[in-house]
């Protein structure tokens, strides 16, 4: 079985950069891409979409809540419908501006605290859901095992796939530990290399209390807007080469 | 030859309502749909469509310099190429938008700043041109007569084509008065009613010095944002009907 | 004792108008000024802080969190200090534009989400209440009585001001019926300026089911935003003036 | 006679971040603080404004059109009251978060596509010139010699105050060099430096046509966006002392 490596790209704004998107498309295999809505804007959509189509990377629409001012990092009480027509909206603006690129969209992550509601606001996910069967329903949704999100697009019958975060620990069930907590992330590129490839190899992830957890994955997300975190990047991949591993975007 | 009438439409933004577009749909047989960009939001978008479809009114993308403040009404001096990628970004939403709707952009008109900026800015004509070349060529573009965006239009292949504005006086040259200038505002129903019906029937509109001007359009601009446009719109369509000419879209 | 009646103002945005604010003016003795982040803008606040000072109304800011394209009425969980910052941006802004109309923010009163979520929202509404103690600590803020935004107002030496509300229903507690119940909203005006007599009269409402509540009020929210609310409005005042009530501001 | 050195700051925008404010606080005399409509957020804004506090730097209101995605880059041709007002509104908010901060407004520099349209645009210089008078007419403005700007203001009875690039070639006539031809930017510190110190010292600048140019000025603005911006910034300021010259705010 091969994985996927995705990644953040795109977040620039306007005069701000962000992140290193050149280097990442050539570590990844896949590319959330900002739609405008949390970051990007139209001309960073199109040089990211160029990239991702360069590189033969996937491209993913990142749709978040309406938010620059906050990165969509904070949660936003809109009504389900509104919702639904926010992420529609940026499926459809990606997907003029990839088009233009040569490629498309493949498939959608849900970015910041929407991707965090998800896991379970059901009328948040229901919403999110019922965009993607609006716009196409054979795209796959990434998504955190055992969520809200994974349950609802399962039941509508669109694709959820699993993802694992290279960059993070896990509880016991199988969660990821709270930001908050001490060793919530991991820092250390071989830690995390050595635990993607057992993930991948054998299914298991050591949480953080030492326990094994059992998990399958088709996607791990490794982020990119720091330097180690693309080094970070760099190791988890060749680790997963190294081990005889195919990387290959899901979707 | 049957003329088509067209309308701004979907201007509202969030809690904030304009224009009566369900009245002025069972008018006009063109809608122009604000893409988000100077008004309009993905509900808005949404309802318009809906409205449009329901109508089989053909749905434009009405599509603006990103400035709500300003309701797209001032002139940015933006570069041509995030010109180019922001019409792009507006036709992808508003597509995806009319699909769900069951109906799909059919033409392109520019709006306000942009409207009368490509009338003589080159470098922004050609950024329009540059959009809907990459998201559809088949699509046509509204437009005054003789003017930059026509001509650059028509020699990239595009179908340029040419409007009247039913409340609008006309130079003896066949351009639009200035609003700034006495008589710009034509607000008798029945003037407007005959104008129409004489330019249509005859391809002459008499200009503001008592002039004629002779004038081909396929398209009238009728305006519905307040309780006399409505009239005046109804005013026109009736007198067209009269007078044994067919409305119907031009895309 | 006077009583105070409160109405939103200056809520229009760029190109959309809302409300009468010139007939409320008349009206009330005391105006929340939005301040941009939920509706309003610079040249709106300038004449709607204009028509205040003329009409002698004291100028309340009407604080948000930044949300225009949902007009204040999603909660956003935002970091605290972040929210203290944004209210005092917005208290510094609308004050620069007040003092040129020749008079001054008088009080602050929480729009929307904001509003509804320190009812209960220990963090938001230290938020709040740190903002004002750093812009003008004399200001007083308008509240439900027996919230959380009370309290901490009183806590921190400001001067906490309950409102009541002239078109909304109460529970037996002395709390808002939800909007989303049968009743929730008073649309009588005769039945709105009795309630609101006796409230100041006798310091006694009726709740939904009957009995009385008791409760004491230094000022009155009253809408505008429809031609039915600008005459319970005035039915408001009127009653009370009646009944020999003075009318005055009470910042 | 000393001299001040002014830099642009507070240019970072909710999680993006731009220049190295903190470095730069110590190099120079003046800081324009981004205000939220080109740059800058109210936390940010926040920091900024310690920063200046901490570092005994004199604060100024960087004030622009409103355009985030164009870094207030691009000319926006609004009404000019409107443009007062926007104005105004800036100097509002950012004067609340400096007085948080133990500080105020100093003085006011239009950045970017409004510094450099009102070197022309009469009406837009006026505007500025209006909110000024309204805010604080006591507070000086940087612009360029022999520009609309500095002859409104002074007009006006403000106190317009002459600025030099570290940076940037001039004409013959006393103009900037257009950053669209060659040579336009001056990259070596070590030129910049003897350029300015010769400049303060004498009054004198050598043109791009090696012609001497004669001028006076006030302030020298340096640049911080960039690690070489910044060591450029060093160098002037170490030349400047190192010949004798005092180093001093203006305002």
């Amino acid at each position: 079985m091969p994985i996927d490596l995705n990644s953040d790209s795109g977040e620039s704004f306007g005069n701000w950069p962000m992140g290193d998107d050149a280097t990442m498309m050539r570590i990844v295999t896949s590319a959330n891409v900002a739609c405008g809505f949390h970051a990007g804007d139209a001309s960073v959509m199109r040089t990211t979409t160029g990239l991702a189509a360069e590189n033969s990377v996937a491209v993913g629409a990142h749709v978040s809540y309406q938010d620059l001012a906050n990165f969509g990092r904070v949660f936003h009480d809109v009504p389900a419908n509104n919702l639904t027509n926010i992420v529609l909206y940026q499926l459809g603006a990606l997907s003029a501006i990839a088009a233009k690129a040569g490629t498309s969209i493949r498939y959608v992550k849900p970015h910041g605290a929407l991707y965090n509601a998800i896991i379970s606001h059901e009328a948040h996910a229901k919403a999110v859901v019922a965009a993607l069967k609006e716009f196409d329903d054979s795209l796959p949704i990434l998504c955190l095992p055992n969520s809200v999100i994974f349950d609802t697009a399962d039941r509508a019958g669109l694709r959820p796939v699993v993802e694992a975060f290279a960059d993070r620990a896990y509880t016991p069930e199988g969660t990821l530990v709270s930001r908050r907590e001490a060793g919530a992330v991991i820092t250390d590129p071989d830690v995390a290399a050595e635990r993607m490839v057992r993930l991948v190899a054998d299914g298991v992830i050591e949480a953080i209390d030492g326990s094994d957890v059992r998990f399958e994955a088709e996607s791990i997300c490794v982020h990119g807007d720091t330097p180690s975190a693309v080094s970070l990047a760099q190791q988890v991949r060749e680790a997963l080469t190294a081990a005889g591993i195919e990387l290959k975007a899901f979707a």
